[in-house]
């Protein structure tokens, strides 16, 4: 039987088997707060909710972000719905023309640019960190920019000074800036910094924060009311009210205190720390995430490593080359260490026969 | 204090208060099958799910229609998601340009169009129906077909030999056909049709038939494999799976006995006859509806009418325009028959007072 060749993250969609070793998807394996499912023997609620999400949620969310306000927020179905919902409000309503992202970057947004539409302009991060000229050179071309720290793919947090003139000239220059900062909650080494203003649009989820990656919570805030009021237009004929149930568990999830979430942050730097130390060991290029749970090392001819890995030592990992970045793998460890660890020996193995893999 | 004028049905979200009557939304106010809430104190799953929608409901789906497979299926935030991806994948991967929807129309359909983006076309339903050569006549300005029986807002089924001649010359012209039938459990007195075919597009949800309204869990039925990989692709960018417990929970009504969902026609039969036998005395100008729970009386100068019923009679009603009707107005009866009557007798004061609203 011929192995068919993977080219995309749908590939593993569903594989499971013995010894297999995911590195892939990039979900939380801790489960989410125990409170949220205490909600649920007692839930009784059908019918339809408000499109723009219910006020309990707005309200606890309103209190995470400085001076902002309930009605300045959108639940959306994830973080992907409210990146596809503003990308289409911007292009629809706003005239917006062309969208500036980061490269690599996450695999859905040349998609979700292109669907709203838009045409995708990119800016090449240097070892994962915005170049501040080039950035500067590219964001000439576009009505809207997308920022994404910290990054998946890259594990990267961008530096206080960059964003802050980021901030400062997007504005100056009325361009929109979205702001995608689902992983703004898993940084191991310092404080992020969240780019504000009255044309930032802040995109975060519960998938992240709060492992509920399957009830698709996620929310945008915005300071521009005729922006949120056009959201909220255009999601009451695509999609309506964000599932009631899955606010509610959100909602839930908010209530929960910022310690016990932050517990989490030092089982995923055990686990940074192993797969970071294991691959510099075996010679691999690569930066140490500061936020996010992905490490990206250089691996020439990246779509065939991955099949190898796969095919041959039941580990999946993911094509650098889905990210925009054809000379690296990404590795999720969203993993037990001992998984880790497992994996790190099946990569000897697979390197030792192939050590032209390792860029020199 | 001047009382805002009445211009779309948002103005009505979260209004309550004494002795309001609200025949606005469109939603059962009948629970859910006990069921669907049973499943709950033992749900603890977290992990995103399939973006095409779990197996085991699409399995369950697929055997409500002949010869139907689980993969035919996807599993989307409400009805509104299946129309919104169905018409973005034709516009932008089937090259389609113009949509022809049908006058009176579901609000949301001119602006789906749009957002596709397609051109809008319409055909216009005589008290209701549809006429067939004027239908044909304006099919030739369209790639997609849209087709709603029952209707909301008219309350009308079509008849099977029209739904079967539509049916038969859109596959002969390789048009798509989109056909929402998501209030097809809702008929009272015989079979709907489902329109079937190669480029057939079924739209249903769990809202309407299981009143799960505030779970936003649809769905689309399709046999082209390479329409619905599309719009799984497309969805994998724009919201991901849908809500995995909304899902599970709608898994669990579909193992509730058709026998016992269909125990609810027997209620919503009675306050249609209640409503339409109450109109039918104040000399309103309407058609009996046959499925759904709207009737859509003619009524003059039906902005005018809403606001006043509103603020003088405290009664809540949909303006006709919303649904390209300047000449009448919605009023859904999914609501006792206790205050089917009170709501009767205040309209009847009303028309005393404006006998003009009554066309002649």
């Amino acid at each position: 039987m011929s192995q068919p060749v993977i080219t995309s993250a749908r590939f593993f969609v569903g594989r499971t088997g013995d010894g297999l070793i995911s590195f892939g998807s990039g979900q939380p394996d801790l489960p989410p707060p125990r409170a949220v499912f205490d909600i649920l023997p007692h839930y009784s609620a059908f019918k339809y909710g408000l499109t723009q999400g219910q006020e309990n949620l707005r309200e606890a969310l309103s209190k995470q972000y400085p001076h902002a306000s309930p009605e300045q927020f959108v639940i959306t179905n994830g973080a992907s719905e409210a990146l596809d919902l503003s990308l289409r409000v911007l292009a629809r309503f706003h005239g917006a023309k062309r969208c500036l992202i980061p490269r690599p970057y996450y695999y859905s947004y040349p998609f979700n640019v292109e669907f709203a539409p838009m045409g995708v302009e990119y800016y090449d991060l240097k070892d994962g960190k915005i170049d501040l000229d080039h950035f500067l050179e590219q964001m000439k071309k576009a009505d809207v920019v997308l920022i994404n720290s910290p990054s998946n793919p890259t594990g990267a947090v961008q530096d206080i000074p960059v964003l802050k003139e980021i901030e400062r000239l997007t504005q100056e220059k009325n361009l929109w800036v979205i702001s995608d900062e689902v992983y703004k909650d898993l940084i191991y080494d310092r404080d992020n910094y969240l780019i504000q203003g009255e044309r930032v649009i802040t995109i975060n989820s519960f998938s992240k924060t709060y492992a509920m990656c399957g009830y698709r919570v996620g929310y945008l805030y915005g300071r521009q009311s005729d922006f949120i009021d056009m959201v909220v237009e255009m999601k009451n004929h695509t999609s309506m009210n964000t599932n009631i149930l899955g606010q509610e568990m959100a909602y839930t999830a908010t209530c929960v205190p910022m310690d016990e979430i932050n517990k989490q942050v030092a089982v995923w730097r055990e686990r940074r720390d192993t797969i970071y130390d294991g691959m510099k060991a075996l010679g691999l290029d690569l930066w140490k995430p500061e936020g996010a749970f992905y490490v990206f090392p250089k691996m020439k001819d990246s779509t065939r490593v991955v099949n190898e890995l796969y095919y041959k030592h039941n580990m999946i990992t993911y094509d650098g080359a889905w990210f925009g970045a054809p000379d690296r793998v990404r590795f999720s460890y969203a993993l037990e260490v001992s998984k880790i660890l497992e994996g790190l020996e099946r990569l000897e193995g697979y390197l030792k026969k192939n050590p032209g893999v390792v860029s020199g």
